[in-house]
């Protein structure tokens, strides 16, 4: 059985203020929790049904992670899914580290997100990221919270390896001198005819308003993906910012991988 | 103000069974409604704010459509979102029309989506298709409905000019012979060594499962998105199925652009 509090405490964390207050977050389901247990991410506990407890006891007291059995109307009570999963993390949030290896622009790609408010797109894009191996996204101030549940839960696991940091897009961006700022506008130059490479930068904008104003100084190409609409009959007029995110990165380690 | 009958009828509309029995489904936002005013579809009804009546009353006026003075408090009742949008319509289902050119494999690309589940997923790759100029969408009779409302506010506007189809797809499928027919799955080859060109079938498989084996022996060319991961540390293990469908469609469409 779970305490009041502990009921408490855990739904309190679907909220971004008490997140920010206990440094917490939660993750639901087998494949998101197991892989943020084998993750530099402290769990510090886990909440399960008594079968998920014993067939994965081995991988907690390796980790000597705290565990509580959950029944499943108490999972129905802490879950922020529409049906409850057998197993919830609550999940430390890390606080700044040194940089890993690949934030440096000089020897990786790095996405910038500008005014990301989807948390469906923020957990897809992170997700991407992962795929095409970005090992850092950085977030304006504005992106919805990366630790929103339902960010988290649309990373689909990729949380747990993706360095996701909040920062001024334009204080980061200055320091990046001589790097490469790729920009993705509705009218920019075709991706197929630019000489995208390995390092650089890759700013994206927001969902109906695109890159702000404040930093296209620091855009140094601006890019963009040519449709192929029938002229008759109209077309689309923009692509999701994640579906966009996941063509640009696409060709990015296209070029890489093929020149 | 609206009647009861009204209410309740447009609020049916939010499920399926009423969809089929009333042949219609609701849209809503500015955009939207005036993409499908300026469509082929029949928009039985709109419901709006006096002043997006005001604004609007030529497009209407010219078309012919019942209009109704709808309150904000009555707008939050019929509406499907979170937050209820000045306009929205009640649109005929159109009956099974011929096939538009396009359809024909011959002279295009079409989409064939095998169980996809998740309504933002199929609204997305509706408009993936438009933007891409795939004028056609096969959807297995196990996809989610195409006029659920979160679909319908997903594409975007798309829906308008997309043509989403249900029906067999093994029993279409076996008559397409002839033409090549990529699947996309984990483990193929990758699309940027296929030769692929402006005509065949592309089938996406389910969110979780992928395509389903009975598809397989319809499948000529298993095709497949390279990953850029980092060994060290892993990396996602598949891409969202709307992701993936935007980055193949991208990808034929470059193909039939550079060769």
């Amino acid at each position: 059985m779970l305490s009041q509090n502990q009921v408490k405490h855990i739904t309190a964390l679907g909220i971004k203020k008490y997140r920010e207050e206990y440094l917490q977050f939660i993750a639901e389901g087998h494949k998101l929790v197991t892989e943020l247990i084998n993750s530099d991410f402290t769990v510090a506990g886990i909440y399960a049904s008594a079968e998920w407890l014993v067939a994965n006891l081995p991988m907690i007291r390796q980790k000597n992670i705290p565990v509580f059995e959950t029944l499943p109307r108490e999972m129905e009570r802490i879950s922020a899914l529409a049906t409850a999963s057998p197993v919830l993390a609550v999940v430390d949030i890390p606080g700044l580290t040194p940089a890993p290896p690949g934030v440096n622009p000089a020897t990786g790609l790095i996405l910038a997100l500008d005014d990301i408010r989807d948390p469906g797109n923020l957990g897809t894009i992170i997700r991407i990221a992962d795929w095409f191996g970005i090992g850092t996204v950085l977030c304006s101030e504005s992106c919805v919270d990366q630790y929103n549940p339902k960010v988290v839960q649309a990373t689909m696991g990729s949380i747990a390896r993706v360095r996701v940091t909040r920062c001024s897009l334009p204080e980061t961006l200055s320091t990046l001198d001589g790097y490469p700022v790729y920009g993705a506008f509705l009218e920019g130059e075709s991706i197929y005819d630019q000489p995208l490479t390995g390092q650089g930068v890759i700013v994206i904008g927001n969902e109906s308003r695109g890159i702000s104003q404040e930093l296209e100084p620091f855009i140094s190409r601006k890019i963009s993906i040519p449709s192929y609409g029938n002229s008759l009959s109209g077309k689309a007029e923009s692509l999701n910012a994640s579906v966009a995110t996941a063509i640009i990165c696409a060709e990015f380690r296209r070029k890489g991988i093929n020149n």
